[in-house]
């Protein structure tokens, strides 16, 4: 057993990223694993019901138990929630307010505004004095605030995907808050493990489709989060498409710059600014990389592991400015973000268990 | 052996979109395959080269010969040329010239702007004279051009899945002409049959890629149509993306309408244009399909089939209009259209052999 | 509409066969589609359930009725059955009644013994009488039996993978009938279009499986016709896999020859035995293809087609025949098939509507 | 930098096992990558050339170079030869007399007969003398050897997936060592990162087909490895196919048991002494799973893993055991397989960088 490692809990083990959760906390040099549960696996072992997990002995012995949050509270100091919308909120409340910290990476307590919440979700929102408390588990954005997080509500696959890229143009006033389209791509396992004709591998393989469009539910935290970096309400044109990979999220942004590039020389000198503003904003991040020269991101660099991928072009005919990223839906867009926010919470080097 | 049937043939039968001129061929109830050519299968049958057409008795008869322009034109009525870029140009002369009526699927012939050809294939145009002499060979709209036509220049895979989305639209002034953007999704064998390492399977499997941003070679004849049905200069921007299925191209279409519809009566007034726009443009059209109700496109629903679906959406959050169509990049997007083509410049049913 | 033409029915044509049977017919030049039934598409035309049939104008009229064998009696001549199994019988017994003749695609009336049938299905059969009047509907083997059948039970596509490049030799004593090994893979529309964990894209893409091994109960039809062939009773191993593609199944056959061959001169005798037993078997059936040369069986090169490869090779160094086939699960292996046995039963041209 | 770790180098990093190579030994907590070499890519950082790297420091320093044997006998303690059969005989003599342990992932070591190499691979034994001297780098048969060896020959995918599931069995005379056949199904990279056609995605997808059959050349060192355990000269009939995943290898084993099993009983009773067998062979094997109750391998429980799942089926019908085995040809079937005979060799816990 890892010494003075800090003890840590899943709920929701079953579904892809809660798996995810469990391959990365395995291997986390400074996390144990202290407790997995799942209403549907309740009394197997890890190893029993993921046999990929066989070769850790923590695996062969702990065993999926019924979620319990006063059980939980006391087997684990940070509990990561990987339930359905709506679920994990009741999760979340007792948790906090039985001390554990609490990483949850459903959508529950990613909005501000109560009344934001429902309006792209339908309801009341449960517990609205947490969303006060709780911060936007966005690394390269919240960093210090979550340290001292007791909620951190981690970033879905698509804002991770559209919010990286833009942040640092957004507030190097690069580009202008109206008009921005967001057109992203996402592999099946995007739409987590649901059992729907939908998601049959004969109805999506050698099948590419959008969906979704114009108004998904995820465009309200992005949107929030530019509207924040902006100072002002944004609205964002967001175009999701169901491609036929396992993981990755390759997203196209179309920007309009503030400045006029006329020339090749004005182009190059807008260039100059970009590449500045990326540098500073992401140039020490170990998680980021903007691509240099050629490259283009793509989805399969980025697999399995919690980069992102970001490369971006002027284009003098149009005046716009298209910016691509790529990144693991399940990693980056998901579990690994949440582990990342964790080594953060718990003072760890923050590549830990990531690299 | 068909009555009256009309003697074809296919110059490049190698390729995919030769491959698939063949299958279609050798279904059609007008056409006799009378030649097919290939350096590299030269004395083979068909059915040795491509196991799949041994059912045919034709297929086992022909004979792959050496391409020989003089003797295709004494074999042949109607020639397909499924050459790459530049060489279809050295078959297209001679044929013409001896009479024969000539379908090109490459890009040879289908830009009237010798400038813009240099422009965007970085040399002169080999034979500029018969660029008058061509024709666009996109039936829903040169529909009677191509009736008397000699020289076809069959479009390609983008910017079919564009323009049929865009001109009826702008004919109608419904969309502005500026600011349109389409990003598209094609599958690999849109590369065709180059034996690169981009295209091998690993590369290619569980990976995403845009390429080609923000310049590629077919802006060239999309721009060039655009401005015809708009009677001005029309800049697009064009995103090309790679995805792992054989066949289709999804493209999502941005553009701003000319009506701001501020209020959903609004909205819906500009809707029921919009409907009645593609009604008369398409609504008697064998091979368009504009859905309906909460459908949208999905490339499986055209696969091996010369249909494109077209569906759009108006987004009262943006003021947007997107539009989304799905075709087989290799049928509609290639060989079936030319055989479209073929069926109106023979006067034959234009969906003889295609359905 | 067709001038007389057969009027057929189709129930159950939500499903993969049943959508493939509906493919084929509405192209079928001597079939008429009357009937379609679906409980869950009920009320719908083909169209709107399925958007790709939408280009035929039969398609936009015929609407999916709730099943009812005494309605689809008077609207179908031939009504085929792409049921679940032990659903199937519930009709068939009343169409047969009825005086309709029927295509069942299920294995209800595949076994002629009611007491194989409960070993491998677990229940009594609902309806023996008629298991007698059956005919099973492998066109190479009874296609005299099935044109006068009032009932013909389609074979399943592993059957059809194993059983179409065994019996030839195993009739002509060329090989042993004990020791048969069947080695298959098939694409993941095999399982129909069950909603189940197993089937999702994530699940299968990437994914290679055994399953059902070592007793799955296609083997009761499979060692029912071997046995019937062979004159005794005959037992094989069969071991099914899948594979992450839409449609296809391969099968690899291990066989040891009666004759023991241990010189070149041996091996290319027995090599010309078999030549010659495929020759006169299959030399004019027009959906097998026996492959020469170097060429090997790629479901690539039947996907959509009513064909089977066959190749096979001679072991030196073992002393046994390894025999090779691929097929369309879909078309050779459930619905093509099945059509294929309707041009057999109404006099048309076998190759109607298949090619 | 590690404290005291042992400086590899990579000979051929390009390819698939290459690059697999780099990833574990980047992470490898006891090694210090110190040299890589390509000649298509010297100059170019690894972190360049695999944006992927990107993430660790050592691969934005370490550059690509010539290959160089002097060079690398300077540069590097232990050397892993990632090269072509044919070329890697080349790098390793030199490399030996120089006093490197080298670790060779081709077939070039893997034959102890001069006779059997010249059989499967058509010309001489360039350097026999050094035949003696490898060690066939199977860390579950092979261990002790391997600790002292100079050259290590490593196991290819094929021979790794057919021989840890059989050897046991043949060790404790349960099965016979007559009529094995090994039915194997391969991911595209199993081919290496050869840029030809049968390789294109288009080509691959979509597509199963069997290939070299009946002769493979890895039949060469799985029959000496089976003889050497059988202490007779043993043949196995060996069937390769290709299907479209990037990774894994799925093989299907059938075998005789010494033993007669008509009942039940004696099924059960011969089951006994198989687990029995794996379990004594295999139970404390790091990276071997011997699958219990009703699972069945799947190559997605291995993906990016060391570790090969076994699992065993008797079949009373047919009186044979049937074995079949999943690993991932790039990491048991190569790369992951070489480090695990690099930690044997260098004396560090044997799952140092795999886990």
């Amino acid at each position: 057993m890892k010494k003075s490692a800090v003890k840590v809990a899943i709920v929701g083990a079953s579904g892809f990223s809660g798996e995810e959760l469990v391959r990365l906390l395995l291997r986390h040099p400074d996390a144990e694993l202290s407790a997995v549960t799942s209403r549907q696996l309740a009394g197997q072992t890890l190893a029993q019901a993921f046999s990929k997990f066989g070769q850790f002995a923590a695996a062969r012995q702990l065993r999926f138990s019924e979620p319990n949050a006063e059980l939980l509270a006391k087997q684990a100091e940070v509990v990561f929630l990987a339930l359905p919308h709506g679920v994990a909120a009741e999760f979340a409340v007792p948790l906090v307010q039985l001390g554990c910290q609490v990483i949850d990476l459903s959508a529950d307590f990613r909005l501000k505004s109560p009344a934001a919440y429902k309006e792209f979700y339908g309801h009341d929102h449960p517990a609205p004095d947490l969303l006060a408390k709780s911060v936007y588990g966005l690394p390269e954005v919240y960093r210090s605030a979550i340290k001292s997080a007791s909620l951190i509500a981690s970033p879905g696959c698509y804002p991770t995907s559209i919010l990286l890229p833009v942040l640092p143009l957004l507030r190097a006033n690069l580009i202008k808050e109206t008009g921005m389209i967001a057109d992203s791509l996402s592999g099946v396992s995007g739409a987590g493990k649901k059992v729907e004709a939908d998601y049959l591998f004969v109805e999506c393989n050698e099948s590419v489709r959008p969906y979704g469009i114009p108004k998904h539910r995820h465009l309200s935290e992005i949107e929030q989060e530019l509207s924040l970096a902006s100072g002002q309400p944004v609205v964002i044109q967001f175009s999701p498409h169901l491609i036929p990979v396992n993981r990755g999220i390759l997203t196209t942004l179309y920007f309009a710059p503030h400045k006029h590039f006329a020339t090749t020389g004005e182009m190059n000198a807008l260039g100059e600014q970009i590449i500045s503003c990326y540098g500073s904003a992401y140039g020490k991040e170990p998680f980021i990389r903007v691509l240099e020269g050629k490259a283009l991101p793509d989805t399969k660099n980025v697999f399995g592991t919690n980069m992102i991928e970001i490369a971006w072009r002027l284009d003098q005919r149009t005046g716009r400015l298209i910016v691509m990223s790529a990144l693991d839906n399940i990693v980056k867009g998901a579990s690994g973000q949440a582990v990342q926010s964790f080594n953060i919470l718990c003072g760890f080097d923050e590549r830990a268990g990531l690299i």
